[in-house]
């Protein structure tokens, strides 16, 4: 089954936004078995609106039109709807009602103008909103259905969620979805596709996606079948030989990103750790500090940027420093060793690198990154060379520094 | 003139995937005068992409396809087009030959696939593209013209204002379009919108735009005019008494980010800085060293995330830190100062607060913040008190206190 989404909004035509509310509303679709062929803004305007809606109706029984409900000349959706299924506008005076007791639970009167809100396309079911003015409107029309939600996207979650998709259960035939998740790293996205894909090539069903960005691969399996039992199968027989190819390059299962992933390990293991960045200027333990309650964990550190620092606050060798270069695996390693010294964390981590656009003094080329992990027994870093902008080597830096952390707890674990 | 944008692609219909061509386009389209009423995806569909480009160009003058030029069966963008002009494709053997020379240029052999971007709808013009295979196509048909462009960004903007800004200039009645950006910072968007209002909303020439997020506000003037002398005269009209209400809220008039913007102040007045960052963890030493060349300025810092680290690290009297607490105005001031001391920065900055989502210990709800700044006389700090979840109460922290800097570097001018 098919459906068409139709964003309605002049703001919607600038050069600065983008109409997101399609994104959320296409995952909710395609998990009822919904596939969505095609999308389109419309402005302002109520017949260049309704065209649109027509249009639609006549190639896909699913119409949803989000946004233009608010109570201004300029929100014209109703109208256009009205015009295109060629049927009144009706005035209800319970939603008129409701509108005014929650303009009054805010103290506030309501304004005439929002009495627009309260006209319903003939026939159609108006849908509850309770986050904010604008009823939603279910208006079914010869087998299909037009679905008008507000352009709020809070608004037009909830109301999608608790109004739209018991209905469209109803409407749309049973299937069963089961979706798979797995988080990789350490690895770029051509060599995990070339690895995994002679083995989700060979089916249409279930549907893999490969999303990376940020050196994080997101391998998303979702099944569709008759019953919870057939998709649940369907997955094991994908997902098993592709999760034994990816091997311990898989750090999650959940959906959860690799600095909760490496904080719980951290949590379970009664270990503490501390940070030395250059490279990073803090990057990394920001990403930490991220997850509420890391304070468990996180200790804190030391945002070394100059060579300086390094020594008076890391205690770096200022002879190492200058025989090896700030950008060398003995100053990672002794910048580690240093912050887990003053910290007292069970591990340290530390990074060093180029982060360009220049390269500086070191004469270590742009991308050339050195990350090191100390323990109670030792400190070793590991040497990597990205590509890329200043901001993409830093993200992959931390994204590194994060997996030498978890490879460690691994082993210990 | 009016102008509708298409994106061809199934991946486009994803709920990963969202169409970002169409901003770059639509900015380009606005400086030229030309109003985008439109948008729409379409998978890769022929039948349904002709429809759509039939239905457009009845609409609009100018009609522009992204994407579907690549060599696979799914590419039907060239198909559609052609059936809805009612016009066939035209092998050009010289397309061949650049693309075969390309792959050359690569050290590989072309595959006979590429042969099908050599089919170009018959009277058009084909686009050259030097940064991949897919030429693009200039198709005029009866006064309009519908515009092919290849799918990857850097491409298509290439492409686009090589080829097709100077032939759409000759298009477009001639317009002088001059632009005023104002960033501001330490106050709401709806105070701001209250405050120039009154201004901007006499005009409708230029056009105002205002963009939020962070807290950062972004004031957009657009003059069009029938020539740069009318334009620049406009929008000094419109400008000034904005900037006058504004005053040094405005921290940028050229689009820098304030990072940036207080980086060069403390490199102007050649001061250093240093930071002690509890509640944004890192967050703030990583914003200063986002800009190329913060070493000059930036000395690096602590990440002081455990009430130890205050101490050991910054030299936070214990006694002090149990009686006003880890949240306080007296916190932040001796982390700031014990930053200054231990780094010989000329400026440190601290910060302190609740980021949530649970408010523990200290009794501070969450989204109270304390940013303190030490310089050579004394440490002061601010207090806020912000609303949000955990990430936006950290990076309002951060815009908060490279504010504070920027307004003492001001001071001190």
């Amino acid at each position: 089954m098919n459906a068409e989404i139709i964003a309605a909004g002049s703001e919607l035509l600038t050069a600065e936004h983008v109409d997101t509310n399609s994104l959320h509303l296409t995952a909710e679709l395609n998990n009822l078995g919904v596939e969505v062929t095609a999308k389109a803004v419309i402005g302002d305007d109520r017949d260049r609106l309704a065209d649109a809606v027509r249009a639609a109706l006549s190639r896909s029984p699913i119409v949803i039109v989000s946004g233009g409900l608010g109570p201004t000349e300029d929100d014209v959706t109703r109208e256009a709807v009205a015009l295109a299924l060629d049927r009144k506008l009706v005035f209800h005076p319970e939603i008129a009602e409701q509108i005014e007791a929650r303009f009054a639970r805010m103290k506030r009167k309501m304004v005439e103008v929002n009495r627009r809100q309260a006209f319903v396309v003939e026939g159609a079911d108006a849908l509850p909103n309770d986050r904010g003015t604008a009823p939603g409107q279910w208006v079914e029309e010869s087998g299909g259905v037009v679905i008008l939600l507000p352009g709020p996207p809070h608004e037009l979650k909830a109301m999608f969620e608790r109004q739209c998709l018991p209905r469209l259960r109803r409407l749309v035939p049973g299937l069963a979805i089961r979706t798979l998740l797995l988080r990789v790293t350490g690895m770029p996205e051509s060599d995990l596709d070339q690895l995994i894909s002679p083995v989700y090539k060979k089916y249409l069903n279930p549907v893999t996606t490969i999303l990376a960005g940020n050196g994080d691969i997101q391998v998303h399996l979702r099944a569709r079948c008759a019953s919870v039992g057939e998709a649940e199968a369907l997955l094991a027989e994908v997902g098993a030989p592709i999760e034994a190819l990816l091997g311990d390059k898989i750090y999650s299962r959940n959906g959860d990103p690799l600095e909760v992933v490496v904080g719980e390990m951290l949590h379970k293991a009664h270990a503490t750790v501390a940070v030395a960045e250059s490279l990073t200027g803090g990057m990394l333990g920001e990403r930490f500090t991220t997850v509420p309650g890391s304070s468990r964990y996180f200790l804190g550190g030391f945002i070394a940027y100059s060579n300086a620092m390094k020594v008076d606050l890391l205690g770096v060798d200022p002879q190492l420093l200058a025989h090896f270069g700030a950008v060398s695996r003995e100053t990672a390693e002794a910048m580690a060793a240093g912050a887990r010294r003053v910290t007292k964390a069970t591990y340290a981590l530390a990074v060093t690198g180029v982060a360009g656009p220049e390269s500086g003094e070191d004469a270590a080329p742009v991308g050339t990154v050195y990350v090191a992990l100390a323990d109670p027994e030792k400190s070793v870093a590991v040497h990597r060379q990205f590509l890329g902008d200043r901001t993409r080597i830093r993200v992959f830096t931390t994204q590194m520094a994060l997996d030498v952390l978890r490879r460690r707890l691994m082993v210990r674990a």
